[in-house]
């Protein structure tokens, strides 16, 4: 199995990324290309022991930034290492693509270059959300702000294919991210959208109220795009200003500093709980083969894990099943 | 100045709002209509020393609860302290009108009883949004969950005035909760609504995240009350959560359990800091006359800052500044 891995996107750069393309060979027997500027790359990875086959370069001088505008540069960056390597997925020279770079322009590459699914009304990007009891999925977390019924139903249904698929919830239950948990609720959007789930096949559970969203109440939260994007970034932020209000209060006196100390681990390993990059990438859904958005500032072990993604995402035929189930 | 005051409405029953009346008499030097139950309430009065001539009783026997459908409660329940309370509003027996009952019928009552202000096309609740550097007010807080640009313009220019004139700040910095601070970021709603602030008078400062809301970027989040409510209770749920995560954490062990017992003063200082009963109540902005939803769980303290609100709206003229501004 080959995999197309996006080697200039992400903060970190592209050392991480060989870096993380090498550990995923070893550790997952897949095979990868990078793409990128092919004289470092290649440097980089005269700087490691690996099996020579198993990785190769695909050349792209051209890199696409988060300052981009995103549908113009994938229109013009034809050169960047994110089009060359959509390109290259549509080709089948690989099986699935990963890139840790701007997620804007990777939604337009893959509605743009990959194509959407036979049926499949919008491609959404579904994201890991962190919650007291593991994770949840959170879809549309953001390409779609102008949202339908119907697609808040194809949302619910891919995603409940992924979670169950390639994260291995059994029988995943889905909920409708509203503002009470009564059928009733909500703006017209979302009341629509529960009665085309109520319908469906999957474990619709209902309605989830954002309050209890951090609990883990569900496993698959659906909602358009601009809400998601909201839950998901008010969550970093509540996380954000908590921490930085302990940290304060925290140092604010001898005693409490001494207290601080004995609790120093305790608070790393709440730190991690909520850490986005310890959840993978977030798969792109509806799109005619496997693109996974990594974290923007993902290392090596990030890398790896969005490659280990795109494996179960094939292994699991996961683009098979969604569209059987749109289509019938 | 006379204030009408929901004896039942509020989990903590009439002798909070009994006690909270007689402060308010005492320090606002304002007169109290407490409406309820004749009989129990006479009976609780009895047991503090005040100004008799200063709080009367409008009977009513009925109360309208949480389980009641809001809309139908407000036309059934013609003898519950809500829609007497603001019967008696609409009288003119008093300038104002606090209430700690059903958040739901009191909107219904307030749009039904009460009217909106001409020129209004919506009436929104803004509710107070703690953040680590004080207070945000946030409108719309559910009242309208399918909104329409010229709602959010409305929404935007009422919280400004209520900001400035009732909480005190000085030119308050009024924001589109959105999904990018970019001006071309956002739905279709929100687009246009921010070309409609562009206009106003007010000091728009554009598009907040939400990442950013936590740390008090703006001093007005404008936003649909269906986003609304998805930023106030994820805020509240995240607040629990980490809370519970941290208690959990800092008795897991010995050293664990001294650290927690140093930092208790500290714990219980950033408590009160996310603590929404703090920050006072919620006025319904829009309406003809001055109505504040107070906390459901509403303590004494909770109940005379509610009333020391209805006495800031009236003195400040909140109410025709909204109807000059919008017509105008």
């Amino acid at each position: 199995m080959k995999i197309i891995v996006d080697g200039m996107g992400g903060d970190k750069g592209y050392k991480e990324v060989v870096k993380g393309s090498i550990d995923a060979v070893k550790e997952l027997g897949v095979e990868i290309i990078i793409v990128g500027k092919e004289d470092i790359i290649e440097e980089e990875l005269k700087k490691y022991d690996y099996p020579k086959n198993a990785i190769e370069i695909l050349n792209a001088n051209d890199i696409i930034t988060n300052d981009d505008e995103p549908a113009l540069a994938i229109r013009r960056k034809k050169d960047s290492s994110m089009v060359v390597g959509l390109k290259a997925l549509t080709e089948n020279k690989g099986v699935g693509f990963v890139s840790a770079g701007s997620t804007g322009a990777l939604l337009a590459g893959g509605l743009f270059i990959v194509k959407r699914i036979r049926g499949i009304e919008r491609a959404a990007l579904a994201v890991p959300y962190p919650t007291t009891k593991g994770m949840s999925l959170l879809i549309d977390a953001g390409a779609n702000v102008d949202s339908k019924p119907e697609y808040l139903k194809q949302f619910a249904i891919m995603g409940s294919i992924y979670c169950e698929k390639v994260l291995g919830y059994k029988s995943p239950k889905v909920a409708l991210a509203n503002i009470g948990i009564e059928e009733a609720k909500g703006n017209a959007l979302v009341k629509e959208a529960y009665n085309l789930l109520k319908e469906s096949t999957i474990n619709f559970i209902g309605n989830v109220e954002a309050r209890d969203l951090p609990q883990g109440v569900c496993d698959v939260i659906v909602c358009d795009g601009f809400v998601g994007n909201i839950i998901l970034k008010l969550t970093e932020g509540m996380a954000i200003s908590i921490f930085s209000m302990i940290k304060e209060e925290l140092t604010s006196n001898f005693k409490s500093k001494i207290g601080a100390l004995l609790l120093k681990s305790q608070f790393s390993s709440l730190k991690d709980k909520m850490d986005y990059r310890e959840y993978g990438g977030a798969p792109l859904l509806g799109l005619k083969q496997p693109v996974i958005k990594a974290h923007g500032s993902s290392d090596a072990v990030a890398i790896k894990n969005a490659i280990r993604q795109v494996k179960n995402f094939v292994e699991n035929q996961v683009i098979n099943l969604i569209e059987d189930d749109i289509n019938n």
